[in-house]
């Protein structure tokens, strides 16, 4: 049977999450190769001796560079902090490996551009991890959308919160630097906007206002340090296709846990989607009776690819893991020269110059084209 | 018993919904004086005689300056299309009636800051029906509020969405004359702006991109017209109490009947409340253990006046003409002079101020100080 | 114009029902007859004066029987307690008069069969205040059976539940007395039982298991003393048009507040509704696509009658009174000879056998027929 | 690193979750032994190779005798149809293998109880596939019961409903014969019955009827077949700890594909869970303010143990194939002599007993004590 040999960097949660991926994937799809999980690296080195007996690695090493050398090794993933993740991607690239790194692509613009160009250089496959577009539920807007069942799209709205920094209390951390990005906007904006790549194309224009629910923030041992990031942001955009839209994200959002709400407004229907809800879509068409219309709870089916490969029973659910691992079959059909569905750096580069230029709207209070 | 004499003008979907506030009021409350059904005007003359029969009105007239000077009419209800309100209202104001006048105030700006002036002229009640502010739920939001519950507030969003305009087939009709106001922002955004100022207080900045789904529409007898008004309307805004938010109106989203959403975040928790479930509040705080923490649906009851007045058990539901009779009773207090929840004509015209501010915003691409 | 005059006995929690729903059924229908409040009846005398006035009631009397002699009177609103309900439809029905009276008909059996009597003696229009029935989405509920949407019904399931008697420190009191009757079976049970009659037609057979949540209560003054009724009742019975279902009601059920639900399933879809959403209904069909079926929520709206009377736009809610008033307009109906949608006592009185069975039931640990 | 060899005999919808929770266990808790994937058993011996190779098995056979024989298997997982469980599973335990047997354990309560009596002889594990007790949110009811935060419970409603054999036009299948066994009860039932006795343990007596919403089926060729089986069933039932309850259990519920609902009525509150979303529990509790209490929707977190074993962040989302991984978990937790938390074949059996109770009920029209 065919093999291919995966190196994992770093094991954390999103480490885990590919771990996870890596051992399910070929049992659930069982046309992909079969994946060899030959070397996993992470600091210090005893946790990664440690995770890899866990994860099932046949080798561990505290020396990512190693694991880029290692002939056995096909398809490198990166899931570490997105400071790391251009000088990784690009050395495995230059050796020749696949790439699936996590996003977002990197820290600074220019980084992520120099990805891009080693992916390009390299030939190999370069994704990136926006497992939410991997969602069965997902899929089938697109499909919905293909088919015309809400007509022309000409309004969208989409929203992304959690509450893990909602805290005022919480210590002063890393996510507060200004050198971890401007905050919500790279943290969570990416996300929707791999989204509305993947539905609706990309951007035309965009206007931005950020915000900081709190000034500062307790420092362990005493004091309090002014907060750099933005926890909030609110973006109004139009697109390339023609419509409208909003884009709100706020990582400080009490009781949202893992919101990502999209609202789709068209010319005969509409679509609503929670990822919180992750295994519902909900659909209003003004198809048949009129007192008979309203929006429709679709629950995740067999019907809606590739829910049938983990269940053939409907209304069961699929999982947030579930989505990585169906990702990770995306990039094996990638690598094996099938059609895929992933973001890849080309496309992960647009979602970095649309989040910039979001930034730059917030800073120049006008609208910056794209 | 005391009682206080009525005149209406205007007899549609606002003139029927105050003539079932007048003629429920006293039942539901009691403690009000009795309303006298005196006078009702509106064109032709049948269809006032109609009416006047079947809203128990006593005289019928065509001419509505008539009922403004008719001695037995104390105040005078105006339910008339938005472009009549201010010769209407200020003819009854300066005839020293009280007035309840339907929102929005006007289609100009200078309308409506003439009848303001009217209204201080006149020193008596001067009200506008900004209904949803009297929902016992949205009462209960400012109790919240007032007592902490949810900490201090940071950031807010509000949407307010029906589908009445959606039809992409739907014939040119004066809704989409420039004539009729901006659109979305004058017919829509005002309810919500009524909530905001009613919980938050007044806004600080503004900014506004309004859209058109359609750009022309079939006119009847053949051809077609361009859409001179927006349908949609996106704001960003701040508050003047420092805290930041979305305002999203649409009027032709496919699906929502009667949407009007808020979700409010603060600095302990989360409040969200959508009118098309008007008898529901949801409400996370981060009282108590961890695992145990979640959004709660408080159902509308007793405890939140002034449902108590209309069912003694909890969770039979409020309807949305209850509003209107909430409105006439604090309409009633005001002209007794007891403390009273209305938005007068001054806070009116803050909120017709707010809507000019956004389109101007959306005309000049930058934010707009009010 | 034509009017009909009007008498109220009781001014409580129904009886303020009744009043709004007189004082509003011509303003919202139209095509009624003009009520003329003429009398009303309660003790003592000084609240019947001071409910007269608040109702906007002519006359105010604390001897009942006054009010049924009264020439100007032509129907009696019926809202006192349920032990009274009996003597008080035979004199007002002996009289002549119109009878509107509240559920449940009588507290035994015996009573109820006098009262059906007395309505078919006196030829007049006797109606029962099962409220329910009225929903515009109960009626489309209806309308949907009977277009065949959901094909053969062949299973349901009715549940209705409360919590104002969850409390197991709150004192003993009348409902706790077995004079009051069975417990949940006639005071919730008789809800559910009107709607599965208006739906389904009369059950064949019941079986029934009643159960006490608290086997005794303190007494105001000290000690305790022993349950008699039975908060907690569950159902199953086959219908005589074939299909099978369950009835479940709790009024100890912490957290339910107006909870009647109801899930019906047949060869080709099934209907969800609970009344504490009452402006939605679910329905799920098998009609379209496979990958696009679901529930879909039908919110309210002018296409289910008669919405419309009292809103032109969809989706913005009528409440609990609204249902009383559309309840009084089809007793007008039935009045003036048109076609009607009441309960009458005849209905009652099959009511009330299907909840003397289920008693039955309950003691004997058998089906017993109908 | 510790080891535990793994035998697999069927590769249908459970043999696939039992392949994926082998493969995913060790790396999603980490504290297990390694699975070593050793044989996997299935007929024809083609289908049995092509899926060893997919789930990554290192033998193949089509003699599950062999693979029982196979000193390198330590633990036999049973995921074939319920008629051949009872021989497998007594085969495995009597070679002294640990058995981890899909449910129902048999169809025949003789047969349960000869697994029963083999597990007590072996001294080996021998759990069953009830995996929906598995759920974190699911725990956490028990956690909450445990602590009393809904006081005493005195009624419980549980229902399971889906709908793939709701279609009338569906084919006669093997479901439909008398020799799968009663239905709906011994196919549905069994699941909330197991979380019937983990939350509230042991059923004291019950009361049941069953339906068949279709009286025959057509057969493939031609004619109709009547069918033996009942689609419905509904149960009334004591518990042994006092409360009382009910058990609606339906295959042909139009719309339901995945529901496993239930309420839980205490002193103190009451629970709200259903399985087709299964990462949410509501709550309701008498604490705080009145005008504050509501059910509040808590969402699977690493609160909830083991949810933080999948996922750090909370809100994200467990699937149904992820309680399989749990439910791998406890198994090897039992076989390691830590506490479990599994249904071991002593408790299946009273389950089993439950059911053939409520089909004796059905059949005799009284009450049947267990």
């Amino acid at each position: 049977m065919k093999t291919i040999g995966v190196g994992l960097i770093g094991t954390g949660y999103m480490g885990k999450c590919h771990a996870l991926a890596w051992n399910g994937v070929k049992a659930v799809f069982g046309d992909t190769p079969r994946p060899r999980l030959v070397h996993l690296a992470d600091v210090p080195g005893e946790r990664a001796a440690r995770q890899a007996a866990a994860f099932g690695f046949e080798k561990a090493t505290e020396d990512w560079r190693a694991l880029v050398a290692d002939p056995d090794v096909d398809v490198v993933s990166i899931t570490t902090p997105n400071a790391l993740h251009a000088e990784m991607a690009i050395a495995a690239l230059d050796a020749g490996k696949h790439v699936w790194c996590e996003k977002p692509m990197a820290t600074t613009l220019a980084d992520a551009a120099r990805m891009q160009e080693a992916a390009a250089r390299a030939g190999t496959v370069a994704a990136l991890g926006y497992n939410y577009i991997q969602n069965p539920m997902i899929r089938h807007v697109e499909a919905l959308l293909a088919r015309g069942a809400i007509g022309r799209v000409n309004h969208v709205r989409f929203e992304m919160d959690e509450d893990f920094m909602a805290d005022p209390d919480g210590a002063f951390f890393w996510k507060n630097e200004a050198s971890s990005g401007y905050g919500a906007l790279d943290d969570f904006a990416v996300h929707p906007l791999s989204l509305i790549h993947t539905l609706f194309g990309p951007l035309a224009k965009v206007f931005c206002h950020m915000d900081r629910p709190y000034e500062d923030r307790p420092v362990p041992g005493g004091g309090r340090r002014a907060v750099e990031t933005f926890d909030i942001a609110s973006v109004l955009f139009t697109l390339a296709c023609g419509a409208s839209g909003t884009l709100c994200v706020n990582r400080a959002a009490w009781g949202r846990k893992g919101r990502i709400a999209m609202q789709i407004f068209g010319t005969r229907g509409s679509i609503l989607f929670d990822q919180e809800r992750m295994n519902e879509l909900q659909l209003f068409t003004t198809d048949g009776r009129a007192d008979e219309q309203g929006y429709r709870t679709i629950l995740a089916a067999p019907e809606h690819a590739p829910y049938g490969n983990f269940l053939p029973a409907p209304g069961h659910g699929l999982g947030f893991n579930d989505l990585k691992t169906i990702e990770c079959r995306e990039l094996l059909n990638a690598i094996e020269g099938r059609p895929a569905r992933i973001v890849d750096f080309a496309r992960g580069l647009e979602i970095e110059r649309a989040v910039h230029a979001m930034a730059r709207a917030h800073e120049t209070g006008g609208w910056v084209e794209l």
